[in-house]
Parts: structure tokens; sequence; C-alpha cells
């Protein structure tokens, strides 16, 4: 992993993101702060030429609209072409249908490389294409060390049905490329009392992974440790210093950009399954 | 209201705004930090959908647009009839023919629980609709000990028009039902150097409405509360440590996190009128 | 200069900013910590009458969509009508064909009284339309001691061609009339490692400008010197802390609104060239 997170930080890759208009910023800085590079553009006139020129492109669904549908399956495909790796973050695809319209036919047109989404939204995925196969669809929507089992069978099922790193993030982490599979246990519960933690995430492993093309599913756990790792500091920071929310996302995305590789070595939570 | 503040706090009720891209991140982060959760969404597409998972409905007519106008209409009209609280924020109403406009449409169409602005906001609803029925319309834009009886009476006007809680915002802060008048007096000049103070305020109230729907007078009262003493404790902050308007913005949302009911006891600046 | 700063911070002079969403919260908040006030307003209905209350324009095209196109064109020209200056920040616009055909929209229908980019930036204008006179169109793309002349020759040439003061920022910032010419050496690196922190300089020189609509040239010098100087406190205030990239971007704007104006005097590094 140590090779990745050199590329990670001397590549300066760039991330092109289609993203909500609410953690928009957030990502901007979390993509800075970990050594790559973000643009954002969003306008079905130029998001050809845009991804273009990027090392990765994130397509993540929150505050969607018809106008920047068009422009994310426009930008996939154009990635497609060019091997540029996708990253899809399907946010609260079951909150509409419109979400989940809108991620059927990104499915259907793109291939991501890697779709991260929490279990409500990955679980989501999975019921509306492959419940049938077996695992119990009532399972519960927060991974922990008795559903973990049921978790990643499920996660494998997905990245083969899609052909997709698959990332389900909760208090345990979930990584699998359909045979391989990690779970990483850093992070804390202070990330779901800001917004965005979970886009921020997006944006981060397009970074990692745009520098490290050829190394998707340890690039999506290294980036995903890096975010719980964070989070990790920041939380101690916070408790330390008795502040609140909004200083933790500070702290947050300052320690993106503090942690050293001997961090990870030291405090990284993660194993092979 | 203690236990208005015990049911934000336990509650995690769900707040969908449809706000401006300027401010949307901080009603995010302030409405997570205070207990509830908020939920973006403004496309007609899914509007509908979204509004009707969720405890309130905030609408802020800040960088208004054609598209998001209708999406106002139709979650405001669905929040009416599945009987949950809307709050209005009309940003800047007399700034154009078209937030005018779209203000006249929105109170057309929708029942509003609570309306919330600042005084040149509520004045200009109410010279717009009301100028006729004895207030001085020329009051000045800012609430004082001197206008205030003005101030109250202007906004019994708008609230038995509308049949809406009206919170007129400033150094003095007032809320009526029409019959019972609230002034709050926490908070300081230090929010106007930071944008979407106000807005937040609404993403705020939108929180506590909507984990208390059957007690909104009291509801909004705590939330400009809540948010004035954030403001007072950020304000200390940043003068004990020298530092500025982006320590305060932070320092106010963690403050409306950190406080506790007995903050509110002790530090509340508020009386009945 | 003296002048032109205590008119900064005495006039509260409104800005009017069409703007992207990735950043538009930083260009408020900047705004605000300067001294003036910022309203953002993008569509076309409204955009003529907020203009109009306006004492500057500042038009940015970072993630620019057809919408807002008109809506820019609208209010420059309606700038130029009633002498208001307008400030072009024509981000990334060698990134897309539409980015650039878009600005040279602009340059076609709207007088820009300043046209601020980074090099790239700026030698993609030059490129585009006066290539031929002479600067090496090879030039790299950061400036430096030993090719400070060319961009200050660039720099005239594009300043009287569009009749604008051109500012060119990087390491060394230039800032022309094409008569005259200024170079500023405060700001650091660190600058790089958050969003925005162009924009959010198109937002200041918004407000200096716009307080002093007479001393256009010096108010840019002015802007430009308290940016690259917020930016040196704030890294020393992150170096001496242990912090990192978000908390960089607090204390950047936390000394935009604390720097008086003998720190100017003492800190300022600049040059009549």
């Amino acid at each position: 992993m140590r090779e990745i997170f050199n590329n990670l930080k001397s590549k300066s890759s760039i991330v092109h993101c289609i993203t909500n208009y609410v953690t928009v910023n957030d990502l901007a800085n979390i993509i800075l702060s970990s050594g790559a590079s973000p643009i954002m553009a969003d306008d079905k006139e130029e998001v050809k030429e845009i991804v273009a020129i990027a090392s990765s492109l994130v397509i993540n669904i929150g505050t969607l609209n018809s106008r920047t549908v068009d422009s994310m399956i426009l930008a996939g495909k154009r990635a497609n072409e060019l091997n540029i790796p996708v990253i899809l973050d399907p946010v609260g695809v079951g909150a509409s249908e419109f979400r989940q319209r809108t991620t059927e036919k990104l499915l259907e047109e793109i291939k991501f490389s890697v779709i991260k989404g929490n279990a409500s939204e990955i679980k989501f995925l999975y019921n509306k294409e492959l419940s049938k196969s077996g695992v119990d669809a009532s399972i519960e929507d927060i991974i922990n060390h008795s559903n973990i089992d049921d978790y990643i069978s499920m996660g494998k099922d997905i990245s083969r049905k899609y052909n997709s790193i698959i990332a389900i993030t909760g208090p345990i982490d979930i990584i699998t490329d359909g045979s391989e599979s990690y779970i990483v246990e850093n992070g804390n519960s202070y990330m779901e009392k800001i917004t965005g933690a979970g886009c921020m995430l997006g944006g981060l492993i397009g970074g990692v992974v745009g520098s490290n093309p050829e190394m998707v599913l340890e690039s999506v756990v290294l980036g995903i440790i890096i975010m719980g790792l964070a989070g990790d500091y920041a939380k101690k920071y916070i408790d330390d210093n008795n502040l609140g929310t909004s200083s933790f996302r500070t702290s947050l995305i300052d320690n993106i950009g503090l942690i050293k590789y001997e961090n990870i070595e030291e405090d990284g939570k993660f194993e092979k399954r």
C-alpha cells in the first residue's frame, strides 16, 4: 500500500466530480488535502472534454436534476472509452423513484470501477436486482460483527453483477472485488454529525484510484483507511479541546493531508477476509 | 421548553430543505449539529417523495430559479396534504420583482406554519398586503426598544393574514402567533459578518418544529434562543482567541450542538409580551 | 492606498456575484470579512434588478451552464449601462471549448473593468487573440523573476485590447492598466491546497473596486496584497499549530477581516514597475 500512498501524494491526479451542490466544496477541499486535484464541471457542453483531462470521474447523485443526469451519462461513457476509472456514489438511492431510475440508467450505460455506498444504499441495489440469490434482504442497515458475512456475500454478488469493486461503508467497512475482500474498522460516529462524510470519501477514493488505476481494490481500501483515520484523529482533537461538529469537519479535512504512511501502519485497522 | 429541547435531541427528525446554493452546506451542518437530519432535494421529479419522509419542509428563496420554484410549490402542497409543517424564509424578497412574485405565489398556494425574516423582509410582506391597517410603513429596518411595539403589531397582523407563526429577526427577535408574542435578545452583530446566519436559523427552526409539530410557537422561540446563544458563545470564543469571522462561523455551528438545556435556563434572554 | 482601504471598511458596498457553486460560500464569506456585502443571484429573471443595487459585479465562469451564461450577459450589460464596474474571472478558460466560447462572448458583449486570472488563463486569452504581437507563447505557466517582463508585456497588450485592468496571479502577481504596472509578492503555495483561493480573490477585488470605483488599478493592487497577506498570516498560524488545509482556509478568511492598514504598510511586498 505504500506505493499507492506515494502515488496519491506525488501524481496530483485530476478528479472530475459531477456531484451535488450541498457538499461540493468539501469534496474539492478533501481531494486537494489528499494530494490530488479536483475539477467540478457538470454541463453537457463540456463534460466530455473535462473528463478527458482527468484521471478519474466521480458521479454522486445527491441533489440530482435532469440537466446533470445527461451530463453524468455523457461523461461516464467518455471515461469508459478512455479507460478512466469511474466511481459511483448512489446517495440516497432508495429515497425516490427518480434516484432509483437514474441509478439504474447509470449502471446500464456506464461501467463503474467502484460503487461506494452505505449499507442501505448497497442493500437497495442488491434487493432491486439480486435478492433472489439468497442473502436475507431484511438484514439490518448497519454492518456489525454478526451480519458482516451476509454483507460480504451481498457485496460479492453485486461486484460480480456489475464487474465493479464494491465498498459498503459503516461502523465496519467492506471492500470486495467479488473474490478478495477487505474490512476496515477505522472511523467513528462523529462522522455522521457532519454533512458529506460519505460524499467526501467518494471524492477521496477518486483521488487514490485516479493515481493508481492498476490497483483499484487496494486503492479503495487505502482511501477508506485514510478517511477513517482522519476521522479518528479529528475526534481526538475535538474531544481534547471541547469543540463541536464544525471543528470536527475542519480537523477531518486537515488530517487527510497530515496523515503520513507511518500513521496507516500504526493505526490502520484493516484485514483481508 | 425542556420537552421541546429533548425532542429535538432525541427524535432525529428529517428536515427537507429547498434552499439556495450559497449557504446550503451550512444549513445541513447546523441541522445535524442541532440533533435533526437534513435532506436536500430540489428537482420536481422527486420532491413530493422526499417531503413525504420528512418531518418538516424549509423553503428558502435565495438564488431562486424557475426550475426550483416549481419544486417549492409541489413540495409545499404535498407537505400541506400530509400535515408536515412548512417554514418560509423569504430571503431578500424586496430585492427583485421575481422574488416578490414568487413569494406571493408561495403564500397563495402553500400554508406556512412559520414565516421567518428580518425586519426588511417582513416589512416588505406587510406593506405589500396590509399597510392600510395602520402601522407606520416608514418604521426603520432594525428592531429596537422604541419601535418594538410597532413590529409586534405588524407581526400579529401578518400572522392573522396568513395563519402562520411570524418570526422577525434582528438585535431583538419577535415571535408571534397573532395573539401571544415573545421577544428574544440573544445574539450579536458578529452574525451579520458571516453569510447564512439567517438561512441557518431557518434550517434550525425546521429541526425544532419538525420534532415538535404540536408546539410550533414555542419551538420557533427555542430555535431562535439556541441560535442567539450559540452566537454569543461563539463571540466569546473568537474574542478570547483573537480569531475572525470564519472561526466565528465554525464556533457557531459547534455551539449549536454543544448547548445544553441548562445553558438556555442560565443565559437565554426571552420574555412573553 | 489608505483611502482605498478605509473606503472598503466603511462603505459596505454590495458585490453582486454570478459564480460557481463550488466556492460560492467562500466568496460570500470573504467579501463579508473584508467589509463589503455579497449578493448572489443568477437567474435571468432578476439579475438586472440585483446588479442595479450593487456597487460591482463579479462574473466567474467555474461550473458554467447555459442558464447562467445568459444571466451573465444580461447582468454585465446592465452594469455597463449603470457604470458599475465588472470583474471577470475566467476560471479554467482553456479547459473546454464551452468556457472558451463563453469567455469570448462575455468579452464581446461586456466591458470589464478588471480581468483577473492565473498565468495559464491569461496566457490563453492572449494566445487566442494577440499572440502575433511578439511575446513568446511558450512562456511557462508560472510567473517568476526571469519571465516577469514577458508577462508584464503580455498583460499590457491584453489590457489595451480590452481596455481593462489585467491581474495575473501566481507566486508573483502582476497588475497593469496598459501603461502603469505593479507587482505583488505576498502569498504562498498553501493557497493552492484549498479550493477557491482564486475565486475568493475575485470576490475580494469586487469589494475593493466597488467601494473605490474611481481608483480601480490601485484597488486591484490592494485587494491582491490583502489576499496575499492573509495567506501569509494564515500560513504562520497553521504552521505554529500543526494544522492543515481546512484550518488554513478558516484562518485565511479570518485574516481578511483582521488585517489593519498598518499590516499592509509593514508586510505588504509590492512595487511599481
